[in-house]
């Protein structure tokens, strides 16, 4: 099985709900290092994975619907928190919807899974990973 | 699947047993970076893998075992060598035993899997994943 | 000249004022991995520049008032920009006067200078370095 | 399961055929921080996955057959795009030969699986993963 | 003392002359991850340094002029060593001269001075420190 | 001026004396990662700070001496506490005889100042600059 790793982040506030987040229900945020993995079980003609360049351009357009926001203002987060799992999940999601929709050309659609991690400081980070 | 990782350290004295082991057959030690990874299908109500403070808790408590002491002197280990990959698997298993004793809550028992890995150095790290 | 350095770090939102600052005028956040450097010219009695224990208990307390906070909401900064910059000299001056009510010991009072330093994501931080 | 990484690294040039690598088809090169990961289900009698030492030794030595080079003069890759999932799996095999020769010793033919990561920036990198 | 650093990266290939270099003096090649820190005695009026997406858009359009290529094939460099120390001096230059044309705004000519730093393994890295 | 850093490890045992230790009174160990910068003016005339081969060797040469040792049993430090900011001196000073010997070649005795860093874990560091 081979898997490429692209990095980046996003720099969001959020509040959270229940008492088992003490502090953590008032308004704060995170930086968060989004690693996005893509596994396939052959490389492509080109020898790739898939292309790195396009890669990267589409990771950064699905964080920048949430970067420098306050998720708290996102309707469709309303009845969520959005925890560092929850978002790992949300951007998996985004970034599965690209790829169906032929973002990473049709190399990306030879890919078979897929893992987003999101590194919320230097002694914590949460993944989603899944099929594709 | 879902995964949340928390990190510490623990500093510790050993020794190794066998001619393999060179100049560690002398006495030496080692700082040992602590990743915990948790496992788990979906999250849970909260929408958390696990609440993120009490398993930095937990971690904290059960490394305190062996942090600061000289490991050749616990009596458990007395015929087996506390490498890195081993000393991964005995804090794999007391932390999978602090999970069945509800030290982190209901949503820790529905919990799949959990991975210790120890890091030795900046060129080398050992880890022990298993089933809870 | 010695050098010790302890890590950390805090989770807040906030938003700027300016046009310099583009997108970042709306309400988000980061997560700020706080190290502090503490510099003296010769190590104490003991062979330490300062209690590591001591120093990392009075830097935790001193970005307890930042973190989990929305940035926004503390009225010292009402006329500042609350940019990484501006945070470090801001954790700097917290802690320079930890040291001068002698939080960090009688060899506290023997560091000469210090450096703080925000690192808000993988690819930027920033820091204040000054004398005690 | 059981699993040990040691990291190393080798500095090559080489350059892309294709109209998808854009300025990467001119000569250019690259650092490979390379992570070799061995897995096991059980412990050797000695505690251990593999011998350290000796799993740095031969990842050293078949790395050097890449190490200061230009993989464009390699025959082998004559038609193939050396990217960094590619050479992924090329050290795979080459270590995976390696251990079938018997030099990772008596133990080595215990190891199950195998990964290869090859870093190539902060912010990228790729891994090839087989069975051995 | 005011500093913020921004970090990003260059892939080239390049060979050394001089019986020094043993097998350096072959075409291989190297990613330079490139960190530019950027120092100033006191904040501007919207409490910056400088700003930061500002810089980072300078550091990528100056060090395109050497990312993907081959570095014995850029005249200026024909009787020197494109070493990491050499690099990090010429990157501080090209940097310096972007200041002086106001490539910064005003801000960027209070800077005071400015460091290079250019790592090209996990193991190795070398700074060019200068004034402004 | 001009500044090169190479990077090694070693692991050791030791024990402190004084009540402010608490239990690191007790036998323990630590693994560190030390990072050696040498710093000059100018390049040498093959545009190096010091060949990098050759202070890889003189460093691992350097900490063979406490690598896989137990600190209590070196004379030397008989009434010292080997804490990491001594430890960082005591690397340096080896360094700088090292230099002084003409093992860094006539280029080694062209260096200004060093400075040692000696990592004990992900979140403390301590080093010790000085002048050549």
């Amino acid at each position: 099985m081979f898997s490429l790793t692209v990095r980046d982040h996003m720099m969001i506030a959020h509040s959270f709900k229940g008492d088992i987040f003490g502090p953590a229900q008032g308004l704060h945020g995170a930086t968060y290092v989004v690693d996005v993995t893509f596994e396939r079980e052959a490389l492509d003609r080109d020898d790739l994975i898939v292309d790195i360049g396009l890669a990267s351009e589409v990771l950064s357009s699905v964080i920048a619907e949430f970067n420098m926001k306050n998720l708290d203002d996102i309707e469709e987060f309303a009845n969520r928190n959005t925890t560092t799992e929850f978002m790992a999940m949300t951007v998996f999601e985004r970034m599965a919807a690209a790829i169906r929709q032929g973002r990473l050309a049709e190399t990306g659609k030879g890919l078979c899974s897929m893992k987003v991690t999101l590194g919320e400081s230097h002694i914590a980070w949460a993944s989603y990973h899944g099929k594709l």
